[in-house]
C-alpha cells in the first residue's frame, strides 16, 4: 500500500469549494484511508480572492491558471468547483494530464459538452484514470440505505416512485437577475440545476433508466430587476419542469423541480414504491427514512439512520449522534480515494453524467412538442 | 320557513349508504336546519337485506323499487348511494320527478351517462329542483379552509400544485378478481375511483379547470384470482394513473392515483404553491394544515384546524376535540339542506361532475396517443 | 334476549351533554346492540332551554326534576352531565332507584362525596345495578390497543412513563373568572379536570395503581378581571400541578396539567417506555399510535390504528378512514349496553373513580407538604 | 491582533476526543479567527493508541504524560477529553500553569472535586486566564435561538417546562458490567452523565437556577453479567431519576433522564412554556423548533433553524443544508477562541459546572429523603 500523498488541486472555491475542502481536510481524519491527503493547490481566477480562499480553507498553494494546474506532475487529482460552462475543458484537459477527476454536477453545460467529457473519461479510464461526477445526495446515509433496501428487494419490485426538489428562493419577482436565469450561463434553469439531481437518484435508488418522458414547464417570472439599476432584464430559463417517465423494467416515476416553491428552502423528497413496501426521504431530515409497506401495513417506520450498520456511519458517531449535509462531501471523498486506492471506477461516471443530460434533453424537447418523447 | 320535515329516500345501503345515513341522522342535531329530516324510505335490491339496514341504520320505510321511490309524493331528496353504472338512470328519474338529487361520485359510468345527467340537471335546475354531486372531501373543514386561504389571497396567485390520491389495496397480485377490476362495472379503474376526487379538489381548491394533459398509466396486476377457483382472470382496468395539467390562468397542476401504493392506506395528500406561500393537506391527519410561504420563509405553520372560526367548526366541539373523515358527510348533508332551503344551487353539481369526465376521458386519451390533449 | 328498548334519561344538556346525546342517538346503528335505544328523558335547570336542547338533540321528553326523572319506572339508565358538584346526590338516588349510572367525571367534588357514591355503588351493584364513570379516553382505539399492547407484554415489563394533559384556555391573564377558576365549584382546578383524566389512563393502560406521589402546584394567575365589571377577583385553584409517583409492581410515571401551557389547545400526551419496547400517543392525533422498542431500536412505528382489528373499528369504516373525539362517546355507550346486556361491571366504575380521587388528594397533600405522601 | 497560532494540548483521545479533534481542526476553516488553531499535543495514557490517534486526528506530537503537558511553554490551550475521574487534578494544574482550559462535563466526579475546580478556576480568571466547561448543546443553532426568543420575551414570561434526556442503552438487563454502571468511576449514573446537560440547559435557556427539587430514582437492572464471565455484578448507579424543581423567579420545571427509554437513541427533548407563546425542541431534529402561542393559539411553527441570520449559520451553507451534532463542537471552539482574544469569560464556566453538581446533589438527597430539598 502506498503512503504517499494523494494530492488534490480544486479548481474553483465558492459554495462548492468550500463543502469539498471541508471533506478533503476531514475525510483522512474520520476514515481509514490507505493514503493521506494533501489539499495542494487551490485555483481561481481572481488571484487575491484566491489566496485568501487558500489561506481561510487550508490549500498549501494556490495559483489562477487551471491549464497549469492540471498537467503539474505533484498532483493526482483534480477537483472541478466552477460553474458548470468550464466544466469540459478542465475535465478533458485533466483526464488527457492522468489526473483523476471528479466534476460537480452538472456534467455540461449541454449534450455536446457532456459527450465530449464522457469519451474523455472513458478514453483516460482505460488508461486506469478515474472520473467521478458530485452527486453527493447518493452519499446520504439514508439514501444509501434506501438503495440497499431496494437492491435486497426488501420493497419487492419498484412499481412507481415520484421524486421533487423544491426550493423557494425565486419565488419572488424582485429578486434580481442573475446568471441562474440566464441560458447562457446555467443551463436549462431548474431542469438543468435541480432536475440532473433527481434523475441521477432515480439511476441510483432504482438501477433503471428513464426511456420516454413526458414533460411541462414553466416560467413564471419572465422577467427580473436589473441588479445594475437598469430595465427589467427577460428571464429565458424555467422556473419549474414537470415529467412523468418509463423506466427500463416497467416502473413509471414523476419528477418535479421548482425554484419559485413557497414554504421550500431546498426541499428534497421521494417516495419509492415496490410491490412489498415503499420508502420516503426528506433532504432537511437526512438522517431518516419512512418505511411502509404490506407486511405492516397500517404503520409506517421512521428509521433514524444513524446506526454504526448503516452506510459510512461507523467512522462517525454513536447512534443517534445526527450527520448534516457536509457530511455527504465526505462520503463522497472517502468514495472517490477508495476507488483510486482499488483502481475501481466510482459512480456516478461522466457516463451516467451524460446519460443524465439526454435525459433533460429530452426533458425539454417534450415540454416544446407536447409529446411523450424517447430518451437518447 | 317551513318546518315539515325534509323527506329523503336513499338508494343503496351498502358502505356509502351507512356513512349517508349516519350524516342525514346527525344533521340536524349538530347543525341548526329550518327543517327536521326525515330518513323516510330506504331501497335497494336484495329485500332481505334492505329491510335489515332500515332496521340497523335508522330508516322508517323500506323497498326495492327506487323507480316507484323516486315518484312518491312523500320524498323531498333522492339520495343515490349505488354503483356508478346505476347513477345516471336513477338521477335523471328523480330530478324528472322534481327531487332534489344527491349522487354519490363519479357522476356516471362514462361520459354519454354524465352528459345525460348535466342535461336533467341543468333543466331540473332551471325548475328550482337542485342537484349535487358526493364529493365529500370539498367538506373536510381543513379544506374549506384551504379553499379560503386561496381565494382570500393568503398564498397569492397559484403557480403549481400536486395532489395525489394513494391507496394500497390492490398491491397484493393475490387480491381476487371484483367489479373494481372490472371496466364494464367500475369504469376506468383509480383513474374514475380515486382521479374523480383530486380534480374535483383542483377545481375547488384553485377555482380553475384543468384545460390540457399529459398522462401515463399502468396496470401492474394484469390478472387476479378468481373469487370462484376457476382460472386466474384478466383485468381490464388500470391501477395507477399519472398525469400533468395546464389550468385556465397559467397554473400547473401534477396529480398521480394508485390502488397498489404499498404504505398508504388512504392517502389523499395535496400541496398548492402560490407566489406568497404554500399549503399542504393530509385525509390521514384530516384536522391539521401545513402552510408555509415567505413572509416567514424558514417555518412551516402547522395548523389544528377545530377553532370555532374554522368552516363547520361551530357547531361541534370546542378547540382541539378532533372531527373524522365520517363528519364531512354530515357537513355535506348539512350544505345541501342550506341549499334546498335558499334555493341556491351547491357545489360541485352535476355539472362540474361532467367537466370531470371530460378531464378524466383526455386523460384517458393522452395515456393512449402519448400527447398532451386537450380537455373537452 | 330483550328486545324492549334501553331507556336514557340525561341529566344536563350543555357540552357534555350534546356529547352524550351524540353518542346515544349513534350507538345503535353502528354497533350490534341487543335492545335498541331510547333517548327518553333529557332533564335540565332551565324549562325553556331544556326544552329546546331536547327538541334540538333528539330527546322524546324533557323535565327539570331530576329526583322524580330518576325514579321514573319507564327508565333504564340514568346518564350524569352536569357540574361535578351535583354527581353525588343524583348518583345516590338513582342507583338506589335501581338505574344503571354512567356519570361523568371527575367522580364527586371531593374525597367524601366519592366516597359515597363509591359505596353506594357497590351496594347498588350486589343487587345488578351498574355504574360506569366517564373517562371516555380509555374507548380511543389507540389506546385501547396501547392497552392490549402493554397487557400481551409486547413492551415488556413497564419501567416508566410520562403523561401530560395541557391546554392553553387560561394562560391570559385576561381571561374573565368563571366557575373553573373557584375551587368552591370547580374543585382543585387543573388537578381534578385534567388530572382525573391522567390518572385514570395511568390505571388503565399499566394495570397498576399509584402507591406515593411528589407534587407541585401553581396559580400562576392569581386574580381574574371580574365578568361583571368589579374589581379583579382572587383564584384559589391551580392553574398547573407536576407531580412524580411510585406504582406498585415497582414503575415510576411523572405526571403534568397545565391549563397554562401556550401552543397547546387541548394536548393529551404521554409515553410508556417498558423493558422491550415504547408507545406514544397525542390526542390531536389521535388515529395514531407511535411505537418504538428493542428489536428495531433505530426505528419508530407510527400506527395507524383504523384497522378492522383494532378495538371499535369493524364496526366503522374501511383502514385509513379516521375517527374524531366525538365517537370516543359512542364506544362508551356501546360497551356500557353491552356491559347491561351481559351483567357484567364496566370500567371505569365509581370505585375506580374512588382510586383516582385519592391519588388527587394525596397529590394536593404533597404539594403542601413538601414530601413524598402515600395514597389512600 | 496576533497572528500567532492558538496551541492546543488535548488530554483524552476517545469518543470526546475524537469530537473535539474534529472542532479544533475545522473551526478555523469556517469561522474568521483572530488567530490560527495549532493541534500541538495530544496526551493520553497508551503510548501506542495515542500515536495511532495522534496520526489519525491530525495532532502535530504526541505524549504520555498529561503533568509534563500542561505546564509547557508552548501550550495555550488544555482541552479535557479523559473520564470525569480525572477532570479536578487536570484542570487544576492547567489553571495554575495558566492555560486556558476547556473541560468536558460532568465538571467533577463528586462535589468535593466540583468546588476545587470552580475555586482554581475562579482564581485564574483574575489573571486573565478562561475556563469553559463543554455543554456543547448550548452550541446548537436551534437552542441558541430559543434562547435569544426567551431573552427577548418573545415567549413572555416562562411559567413552566419540561425536560427529558433519553437513551436506551442500558435497557437490556445483558447489556454487560462497565465502568458507567459503577459509581467510582461513572458518578451517579444517568443522573450525572445526562442530567447534568438538562440542568446546564435549563440554566442556559431561562437564566434561571433551580432553588428546590423533589426527586425520584430506580435502578430496574440491579445486576448485569461480568464481561469477564464470572458472575453477575451488581450495578450501584441509577438507571432513571426524575425530579420537579422550583426556579428561582417563580417558573417550574420536570425534569426526567433515563438509560432504559427503549426506542429513543439519543432523544434530548424539551418545551418551554411561557405567558405568550412555547418552544419545543428534539436533539434528533437538531435543526428545527417547533413554536406556539398565544397570537396564532391554533398553529405551531416548525422553523428550519438554518437561515444566515440564525446562530452560527452565517458561517456555514445556504438556508435549507442541515447540520448535524459534530458541528456543536465546532461552534464551542469558535466561542472559546473568541472569548480568549475579547479577554471575556465564556459560558458555561467551572462556576456553572459547580451550580449544576449542586443540583445534582440535592436531586439525590431529594431521592433518598423523599422531601422537596433546597440547592445548595
Amino acid at each position: 500500500v502506498s503512503t504517499s500523498p494523494l494530492r488534490i488541486a480544486m479548481i474553483g472555491h465558492a459554495f462548492m469549494g468550500a463543502a469539498h475542502s471541508h471533506a478533503w481536510r476531514t475525510v483522512g481524519r474520520v476514515f481509514e484511508l490507505d493514503r493521506p491527503i494533501d489539499l495542494r493547490l487551490l485555483c481561481g481566477r481572481d488571484p487575491v480572492a484566491t489566496a485568501a480562499s487558500a489561506a481561510r480553507l487550508g490549500w498549501a498553494e494556490h495559483g489562477t491558471d487551471w491549464r497549469q494546474a492540471v498537467e503539474r506532475d505533484d498532483i493526482d487529482v483534480v477537483d472541478i468547483c466552477t460553474p458548470v460552462g468550464s466544466h469540459a475543458d478542465i475535465a478533458v484537459a485533466a483526464l488527457a494530464a492522468g489526473k483523476h477527476v471528479l466534476c460537480e454536477k452538472p456534467l455540461g453545460l449541454d449534450l455536446a459538452a457532456a459527450q465530449r467529457m464522457a469519451t474523455a473519461a472513458e478514453r483516460a479510464q482505460a488508461a486506469g484514470t478515474l472520473n467521478l461526477l458530485g452527486h453527493n445526495y447518493r452519499r446520504v446515509p439514508a439514501l444509501a440505505r434506501l438503495r440497499d433496501l431496494v437492491e435486497g428487494g426488501e420493497l419487492g419490485t419498484v412499481r412507481h416512485l415520484r421524486i421533487a426538489y423544491l426550493q423557494d428562493w425565486g419565488a419572488d419577482a424582485e429578486v434580481p437577475m442573475s446568471w441562474r436565469f440566464r441560458a447562457a450561463d446555467g443551463g436549462s434553469g431548474a431542469l438543468a440545476d435541480l432536475g440532473s439531481h433527481i434523475v441521477d437518484l432515480t439511476h441510483f435508488l432504482t438501477g433503471r433508466r428513464l426511456t420516454t418522458v413526458s414533460a411541462l414547464r414553466r416560467t413564471f417570472v419572465t422577467d427580473r430587476p436589473d441588479p445594475d439599476g437598469g430595465p427589467r432584464v427577460p428571464v429565458d430559463v424555467d422556473d419549474a419542469v414537470w415529467w412523468t417517465a418509463e423506466l427500463d423494467g416497467g416502473a413509471v416515476a414523476s419528477f418535479e423541480v421548482s425554484r419559485v416553491a413557497t414554504g421550500r428552502r431546498n426541499g428534497l423528497e421521494l417516495e419509492i414504491f415496490g410491490d412489498r413496501g415503499s420508502a420516503a426521504f426528506d433532504l432537511q431530515r437526512l438522517n431518516e427514512l419512512d418505511v411502509g409497506g404490506t407486511a405492516d401495513a397500517a404503520a409506517r417506520r421512521r428509521v433514524l439512520v444513524t446506526e454504526p450498520t448503516d452506510p459510512y456511519l461507523a467512522a462517525w458517531w454513536p447512534p443517534g449522534h445526527v450527520l448534516g449535509w457536509d457530511h455527504t462531501f465526505v462520503h463522497q471523498a472517502r468514495d472517490f480515494v477508495a476507488a483510486i486506492a482499488d483502481g475501481v471506477p466510482p459512480s456516478p461516471g461522466f457516463a451516467d453524467g451524460l446519460a443524465i443530460q439526454q435525459v433533460l434533453t429530452a426533458v425539454g424537447r417534450s415540454a416544446d412538442t407536447g409529446r411523450r418523447e424517447v430518451v437518447g
